[in-house]
């Protein structure tokens, strides 16, 4: 393997997480150990801000912040939802990948990583695909993350152990809360939790649950249609029994139709997903209406995926790990992979890094098999209790100022613009 | 002062807090050092509980246990929303009153004390004077407690410190996650958060606010009547500037009318019920639809007040000390009183207890002072920020199992019941 001497750029995409960051500082540190790597750039907010050559110097960052971003949630450099879709807008599409390789050339860009989900691993093959079409030797490699854990191939994804971490704590918390204020009345309480129509994150609450009788007492999981009649009699039961109940519900719970049951379908994302926010709404409106039940919602939304300060140090070690992981392959003369978390045993639990095509990897969406789920469907089993409970051990050291945590902003040293602004 | 030798008993009462627990842990440990108190007992669900004679034998718990209550969060004797209403159900509250003493006097109860907001002090105030009235020698102090922080003559509440590190690390970690995602089209997030018609817990996510750009970038107090047209510039000017706007609004935020602007008396939900919208839902409404802006929402609900995973660590010596000084007050004689915390000083804080007579405390309502809020009314002032600096500082050493905080739960050790069922 010929030695590829040129600049690195990483950037990242997609919904941030608490340990994103975690895989930039892998980056970045991994190369500042290989010569033939000679700059090291950032692109802010992902694809988006590279087609604007917004790119940063990321060796002029101090050394302590590089660090500091390993306990530092969300995108330090910005994110994206841009999403090169040569089907739906072919020419646009086109002109984008154009303007891509201008500022990959323009910069000497020979190293790319992008850590994103699964539409960002696509974006990454089609780049690793264009720089083969086109000759301009680059190795792209993707980065995992995903508070969804819905990539393939890949045991779990950084981001995932986290935001279970911190999900889990809070439904254990709440249970206490709602347990406590229950009476003879009975009380209901349901909280939503992220991962769109995959069950991971909604699933991970289980860790929660101790004791039989602890909460969740009824987790929701968008792999298993909503049967309504069978929710209620369980809610009923669990209440009479012991005076509340805690129910986790997945934003993008099904009915048995299909239809998610908290969608507004008159809005959409970028990518053309609906917006999910009302399962947990939807779901109090029949526990109120047909059982009448007094019924609270929580609805953490961004709060669960940028929950450093109740971070997996599992999941932060991991997310170092695969930046770190795909210098190494890119320095080794790969392209067009995905770092992915391979288990070695889960008891005591045992880990290492591999490499998957990212043909293996795009838009393929990763869900619970039906096998780890309880025969009823209102639970995971034993078997995801066996894989989810690693993920979430060791807490971080967080930095602290006057009692809440320090977090690290870069300078962002901006690199000079060599090109006229994209058209 | 003739020494008051019989059995105490402990309550607690209203919505839970992240250190309710540590106070009735103070009055345990406190009481367990003076030879005139002879048992130690708990009511479960505060009065609710003591009219059933629900009463649990707090010395067969393990001393490990009680010294846990105090990371661990909720009311561990379960609580309760319970009026003796002597105006408006003079009859009910009449006979709810002579059972109590019944209770009392079956269990030689000679020291009470209940943990608790503005109506459950207003009970503790009423069974004084109904024990002076009866010639019931028994000892009646209030113990502090709500986040709202709305007790007056206590320099805070317990559990109030607690409720805002969360809520500022929330806010913190969010907006991260917000500027991250935001590209130039802008974006925007509303987190509510409880405090009912005081704005206390609102204003102290100002604590998030390290540089002058930083999140919360307005603070909407229900001190302040909601200005739609200013709060809209607000946002406005805030994402042109920063791409990005976090909003906080406490959930009791009113219109100029005096209506809490959260309960949207127009619609119905599939039941027929009028929609609880939420001031966070009706606030991403008007963003949404006055300012095409695409606008989120966090809803934190019951985990802010139970979330003892990232408590302050005065909050709880402060709880923790209210319960003994309420065992000391009693001991020295005093009944009628409520603890409350005395600031020395600011910077760098000191603090000690002292006793209110019940009669200032029932039912009076404590909010901002208007000159503690900025002129324009979006966020609170310095005054206010060395107020509640000090407020959050220090972190619990919580004990973990498998990752997750491991929590107390109470033997309940129920003692013997000495009379005919309540009728």
């Amino acid at each position: 393997m010929a030695e590829l001497v040129g600049n690195l750029l990483v950037a990242q995409s997609g919904g941030p997480t608490a340990v994103i960051n975690a895989s930039v500082a892998g980056v970045i540190q991994e190369a500042g150990k290989h010569e033939c790597i000679e700059e090291i750039y950032g692109g802010l907010n992902g694809i988006l801000g590279i087609l604007n050559e917004e790119l940063i110097d990321l060796n002029e960052e101090k050394a302590k912040n590089i660090e500091g971003l390993k306990h530092t949630p969300a995108a330090a450099l910005g994110t994206c939802r841009y999403k090169i879709d040569f089907k739906k807008k072919p020419e646009q599409a086109a002109r984008d990948m154009a303007r891509l390789f201008e500022v990959f050339q323009a910069h000497n860009i020979r190293y790319f990583f992008y850590a994103g989900g699964n539409d960002s691993q696509d974006t990454s093959n089609k780049i690793h695909q264009e720089a083969v079409k086109r000759g301009w030797e680059m190795r792209v490699i993707g980065v995992p993350k995903t508070i969804d854990n819905d990539l393939p191939h890949t045991d779990h994804c950084p981001g995932y152990g986290s935001v279970i971490k911190y999900n889990a704590t809070t439904v254990a918390e709440v249970a206490l809360d709602v347990g406590a204020m229950a009476t003879d009345d009975g009380a209901c309480c349901i909280v939503e939790v992220m991962g769109r129509s995959a069950g991971w994150i909604a699933a991970g609450t289980i860790l929660a649950r101790r004791r039989p009788d602890d909460a969740p007492h009824i987790i929701l999981l968008p792999e298993i249609a909503f049967a309504e009649e069978a929710f209620l009699a369980r809610v009923k039961e669990t209440v009479s029994r012991l005076r509340y109940c805690v129910v986790v519900v997945g934003e993008g719970l099904k009915n048995t139709a299909g239809e998610e049951i908290g969608a507004d379908k008159s809005r959409l994302d970028a990518f053309g997903h609906p917006v999910l926010s009302g399962a947990a709404d939807r779901l109090a409106e029949i526990v109120t209406g047909k059982l009448n039940l007094k019924t609270r919602t929580v609805k953490l939304g961004y709060a669960q995926r940028a929950a450093a300060h109740c971070a997996s140090e599992l999941d932060v070690e991991e997310a170092t790990a695969c930046g770190n992981a795909a210098v190494r392959a890119a320095i080794d003369g790969k392209s067009g992979f995905m770092i992915k978390i391979v288990r070695i045993q889960s008891n005591p639990y045992k880990w290492t890094t591999g490499t998957q095509p990212l043909d293996d990897i795009a838009n393929v969406e990763h869900f619970i098999p039906r096998d780890w789920i309880s025969e009823d469907g209102f639970a995971p089993n034993e078997k995801f209790i066996e894989y989810a409970r690693p993920l979430v051990c060791g807490e971080l050291k967080m930095p602290m100022e006057d009692g809440l945590p320090k977090y690290v902003i870069l300078d962002k040293c901006r690199l000079e613009k060599k090109l006229p602004p994209k058209t």
